[in-house]
Parts: C-alpha cells; structure tokens; sequence
C-alpha cells in the first residue's frame, strides 16, 4: 500500500482483516516492526477513539507517536499561485514537505463544511497532503470517507459472523445534530466490495448516499423491511448527500428493541460516540448483542494493519 | 490496590511512602515492570504538576503514556437512560468502556464546579469512571480529594521529620480566588490515618472541612495557637464548605516569618502554584526551610509507587 | 554548553554544525545517549516545526519527551516581591524550580509582545527560566532570538556552500501581519560570527535591526543592490525595531525570479511558513535552488546536536 485513503488501497479487505488480528493475537511482540520510525498524526478536527487507537497502533508497532492539534491557529492555504496576504499563513505544499521530514508515516483528520457539497467531495484536505507528502499518507478519517472504521468494523464482522455471507444492514438513525456521511459512505463502500458479506441500506427518503459508494447494495427507505432477518445492524446517522447538509428528525428510525427482533438474533454496531434513546435504546445498547466496544477495540488492530502495510511490514 | 481515589484505597501509608521512596532511590532501573502498558491521564481541567510528574512516573515503569485534554469540546452525559438529544455527546458507559480499550491504568482529573454542594461531593466524574472502566482508575484530584498530592505531601514529611510523631499543622490561607476543598480535605484524611503525625488543622470560623475527613483531628479557629510548636506547617486555601464557595480576604492568615517563628523551626509546605506574599510571604517561601519543591518531586515517586500497585508490582 | 540562548552559548559554530550533521548521518544510531532522560518542551506561544523537529530530536537521542502548551491559562509571576493577587498564578521561581525537577533539559518558546521594545528586548521569559531553572534551557525561539533556526541554517549554507566564503544575503520581504525581529536578529548574529560566510543585509529605510545583532555586516537599503552576487538569500519579513512594531507594505521587496537572476545562482532560503507571492514567487519556491524543505529538515538535527550537547555529548 502506498497511502490509505478508501478500500481502493486495501491490498485485499481479507488481507487487511487477516493482519489485524495478527496484531490483535501478538501484542506486544512487534515492537521491531517500526522501531526509530515516526508517526505524526495531525488533527484539524478533535477526536478521542481515532486519537487514542492510532497512537495505540503506533505503539504496538514501535513508532515514535507524534500527535499535533492543528484545528486552532494553523491556517493552510489550498489553492496554486494564490497570493498569500489574507489569513492563510502556509501553504499546504510546505506543510505537507515539511511534515514528511519529520516522520516516517502522517496521518490526517479533518471534517467536510457540510455547507458546498461539491467542494467537500473534492476532499481536498486529504488529497491535499498526498500531493504534496513525500511519506504515505493515512486518511483518520476524510471529508466523506472514514476508512480505518470500517476496517475495524470489517474485522469486528469477521470475528462474530456465525454464517458463510451474513446480512449486514447499514440503517440510517436519528440524531439532534448535522453529522457527516463519511462513516456511511466508507462502511458501505467497504461492505459492498467485501464479498463475505451481503449489505442492505436503510434510510428515510432524501437520504440516499452517493451513488459512487452505494453501487452494488439493496437500498431500501422501510427500515423494518431492511431488518428483517439481519445478521448484523450497523446504526448511523448522516445529513443528506441530496439536499446537502439537511437534516430529519425521525424517532421512528431509532433502533429499539422491538426493530432488533424482527431479525435474525442480530448483532448491534455503532461506531461511537452514540446518542443513546436518539440512535439507538439503553436495551440495545447494552444487550450483549451489541458489539460497539469491539468495534473500538478492534480500531487499534486496523491501524496497526495499515502502519505495518504502509511499512511494506 | 484496585483503584486510588482515596487513602481508603492505600494499601498502608508506610507501605505506599516507602514504595515512593525507593522508586525515587532507583530512577531509571525499573522500566521494565510496566513494558508494554498503557497509562492514559484524562484531564477534564488542566495540570501542570500533575501531568508532569504523573508522566515523568508512567515513563519511569516504562508504560507508554497518553495524555488527553478532555476539557473543550467532549460532553459526557452522567445520567442513567437519559435521551440524549441535547449537548452531551457520549455517555461515560461508552466513554469509559473505550477508554479501558486502550490502556491498562486510566488517571482522571476533575474539578468541582464550587455551585452545589451535593453535586460536587458526589465526585460523579471520577466515580462514573470508576463504575464503568475495566481497568483501574486513578484519581488526578477529583472534585473532592487529591490523594496523589496527599501522598507525596506524606513522602515529604517522611524525608524530613526529626521526631517519631511530629506536630503537623494544616492552616487556611488567604487566596483571590474560589478554590476547591479538595487538596485541604485529603491531606487531612490522609493525616489522620497515618498514625506517624499528629494532626491540627487551623483556619477562620466558617471554614471548617467537612468532618467525614477531619474527624479526629484538632480544628482551632486561631491560627497562631496551632502553630506554636509545629514540626510542619502546610498552608492552602479553600473555599468554605459549610456557605458552600464562599470565600474572604483575610490578609491576617497570611503565612509569614513572624507567625513561623512561633513553631518548632518548622518546615513549610504548599501543593504550589502558590500566591507570594497572598497564601505566604517571599521570607518563608525562600528560606531553607521551605518543602515546596521537594513536595512537587515527590509527586512523581508517589505517582510511581501507586501505579506500581495498580498493575501489582 | 550551559544553555543554549543564542550564538554566545555555541562552543563554536563549526562544531555545532559538525555535530548536527553527524547526527543526521547517523539517524537511529543515538538513542543512548539520552537514555532515561527527560526534555520538556514549554510552549508560550504555538509552533510546528519547532515542536515537531524538537521532539524528533529528542526521540533521536532516546529522551522522553513531554510537550506543554503553557499559551491559554498558566499566567506567570515575574516581579520579584510581588504581591500575587491579581491574575498570575505562579511566580517563574517555583514555575522553573518545578520544571527543573521533572526534566533533565527544559526547552522554552516564547514571543514578544511588539509594543514595548525595551520588554521585548530584556527576553524576560526566557532569562526567566535561566535564572531559576537547576537543569540547561534551550530556546525555541525567544522575544529577540531563534538560534536553533540560525543552526539549522548554518547547516543548510555549510552542506550547499559551492564557495570557501560565500556571499549570504539576508533581505527584507513584504507580509500582511507584524511580525517579530527574532529570526532575523539571529540569522545575522551567528552569520557575523561565522567567519566562513560573508554577510550582507538588505531592508527598507526605518527597518533596520539592532547593531547588537548586525555589527560587523554590510547593511544596504538598495535589496538589488544588495543582491548582485550572492550566493545564498534569505528572505524574512520584521516590524520595524526602530519605530518599534510598525510594519510597510512594500510590494517591490518581494523576492522574485527577476531579483534572483542577479545573483550568483544563489541558492533561496526561508524559515517557514512563507507567504507565498508575498514574500517570494512560486517561481522561487518552486525552483531547485530553494532549500526551504532542507533547512526544515536540518532544524531536527540542529535540535540534536544542541540537546547532546547540553548533556556533555
């Protein structure tokens, strides 16, 4: 792998999958792996599970862990030729060379506006860095993707499917704020690539996802129908990709219990943080069909897949 | 010890400050005990002695150590079933659930918001986290103890007492600012359980600790007739806890060389940062007699000493 | 070395440089040398590429390194007798006796303020730290200073330098903010003292730097002038030391390809971040003979050289 931006980089999901519980059943044993080698982890957006997992990975694996805020003061400038005496104060060509320097692997998180849809599919913040980066680059999360979740989630599916291709079902729900697509788009565009499992989207009308990362699953708009007989319900929120940025409130798309035993002894998923009675209920939440802290778990063993790739590892 | 929130946790005072001790005596030769672990510290406020030493003793056991600011933007929700579609973003179950992922000892720091008096002496933070980790916990001050502090305060006084029970005297001091009870309350309860010292707390009438911490010791609302005679005098502020937060600006309680000539050439001693010429004047601060800096080094082998119980060692 | 404040503390300036290209010949080859011990890395103000290169400095020489953001609530004491009722919270004597005991090198940044030249120019923080810190302080930039980038600039002329005493021009160039003399003033100390170079400098009527730091340089206010055969322009942008703070925008002082034709072939340098179109053309940037992405890199080395140093390496 040259940089880990989408599924598209994965060598093989199986591959992946398979190295991440490599990770998982050694820990502490691959220290080897990158030691004198730097991680820098730079952050325009906050996090807490893809900070901690990330720098967890990057342990495991014997890298020096660097991880940098640059949400605050540190503005970039995107654009060629711009003249640069407004706020701007670097421009990403020299933030990406300079960063490259002092380390061996950078990887970046940043959020879409959520306001120009066409400016954040572009994905420039991302795309940006692998321009200009002369070390691989690792996506903590883009604009419209979230790649290292659905790894995770990829793996977390592996370790408890009790059938050859289960059902999985990505389920839209409800939340109070303007959330991203970038879980759902990469979850689906992981799921619909996998051929171990058979995906199923459900979400109200005006919610469809993009089509690019879609393609190839059942999109239904009656979540009980799409439930029906699943193997696992993965719940998520997302404002629409259609009317972009809007938002519903839908408590009739909560995940309860009532919804869960229309299917077939279902695994819960969620990739946190989650709004608990909004997402999904207390009962499901904290039945022990609901997988959401291995899917945390399972976020150091992605990373730790991804680093060790990116290394040739 | 399976967490440490409290003297009630310490295994035995002598055992934990010898334990200081000889990790203080040993710097740098037992890295191995804690290789391959990881130590995250929470900071819900912010820490500068505390961060520091507490890291300076994670890497002197040789965990690998995460430091998060949890301060800005991370609303946690405390309540049982609560429908989250408000501010709270995660719940401490998951919170504290996926933190454990990632670590093997999670530290928290919490302050009191000094409004309510039952809220605060509920210290829901630092239990929240307790009732739900599954990995040990440790207190980095919490609304109401600060028992790391209290620790290193009982390493201090070991190093240097000249008598087999000194006198130690714990008085209020002046101070512009609303201040937790938190470092006054558990330096009292950890004075009076050790059986090594003998305990007077001094400070102005309306001030007294609440008594769950300060039973059996001796309150006397005059400052210089507790401290005739002392071996230790530790100055602090802290708000009142009876007219819940209220404060006074009493310059008469400030610690100054005349009132120090009245105890047994006593030792002086403050959890810093300290107010020069507010809590103290220059005179005592910077004699030879002052503890200061040696409490804020000791906070690093009482840090050492605790996490070293916590994983067993 | 005792410190490391500006050239004066350089043993010399061939040595240093030796050393930090011995350094980064010899990367991952280090990691003894520092063994066990500790680099705190105080920020008052925000930095990239200083905390980045300073932090893989460290990890090079086998630190653990710990990074304090000091910028938002940690308000300093620096009166002597002062009485501490206001805002600061700690006076500098306790904040560096502390630091002092958790690290066995404490690395400090901070900025001047641009309103009061005689403050600025006492570097009140730093010397600060020097005077009640028990253990060496490296600047990361003072109110006046910035010798590790001076060292990592020496560096990068000493590993292109086509010459035995190439011609160093450093020029004045345009920005929309006011900016501090620090770099500037650095740059022509250590390249006055550095006999292996022969300097001149180039700025408008009314920015001319202090003789402290240019005594000994040619100082033209003609840039083309200034420019005609040189084999190495550093273009940095400064307010006005003489009318303290003021700032010109002077579009003719852009560094451009026309001005660069000129010189000697010259090699262009910047400290980072750049203005681009402001400062300097893309053209110039973008050409082979910039070596901004060098001197970046040469500021970890420079780091490591300064830090082996400290400890007598």
């Amino acid at each position: 792998m040259k940089n880990f931006l989408s599924v598209h980089d994965a060598t093989t999901i199986p591959d992946l999958v398979n190295r991440a519980r490599h990770y998982k059943a050694s820990r502490n044993e691959n220290r080897e792996l990158a030691d004198g080698k730097t991680l820098i982890n730079l952050f325009f957006n906050p996090s807490l599970r893809t900070r901690l997992s990330t720098e967890r990975a990057g342990y495991e694996l014997g890298f020096q862990v660097i991880t940098m805020d640059a949400g605050g003061g540190w503005k970039l400038e995107f654009e060629d030729g711009a003249v640069m005496n407004l706020d701007s104060a670097e421009h990403v060509k020299e933030a990406a060379g300079v960063l490259s320097q002092y380390c061996d692997v950078l990887a970046v998180r940043s959020f879409p506006g959520l306001e120009d849809r066409t400016a954040d599919y572009e994905d420039r913040i991302i795309n940006a860095f692998v321009k200009y980066a002369t070390v691989p680059v690792v996506s903590l999360e883009s604009a419209i993707r979230h790649p290292l979740q659905s790894l995770a989630d990829c793996v977390t599916i592996a370790e408890h499917r009790q059938t050859d291709r289960p059902k999985v079902v990505l389920t839209w729900a409800p939340h109070p704020r303007k959330l991203p697509q970038a879980v759902a788009n990469s979850f689906a565009e992981w799921m619909v690539k996998w051929d171990e499992v058979d995906l199923t989207i459900a979400n109200p009308e005006g919610f469809d996802l993009a089509t690019e990362f879609t393609a190839g699953a059942r999109v239904l708009h009656n979540q009980e129908e799409a439930m029906r007989g699943a193997d696992f319900v993965y719940a998520k929120n997302w404002s629409s990709y259609t009317d972009y940025g809007a938002t519903a409130q839908l408590p009739d798309w909560t995940v309860s219990e009532q919804k869960m035993a229309l299917t077939n002894d279902a695994f819960f998923m969620h990739c946190l943080p989650v709004r608990r009675n909004v997402v999904v209920t207390d009962g499901v939440l904290d039945s022990d069909r609901s997988l959401v802290l291995r899917q945390a778990d399972n976020r150091t063993w992605a990373a730790a897949a991804v680093l060790a790739g990116l290394l040739g590892g």
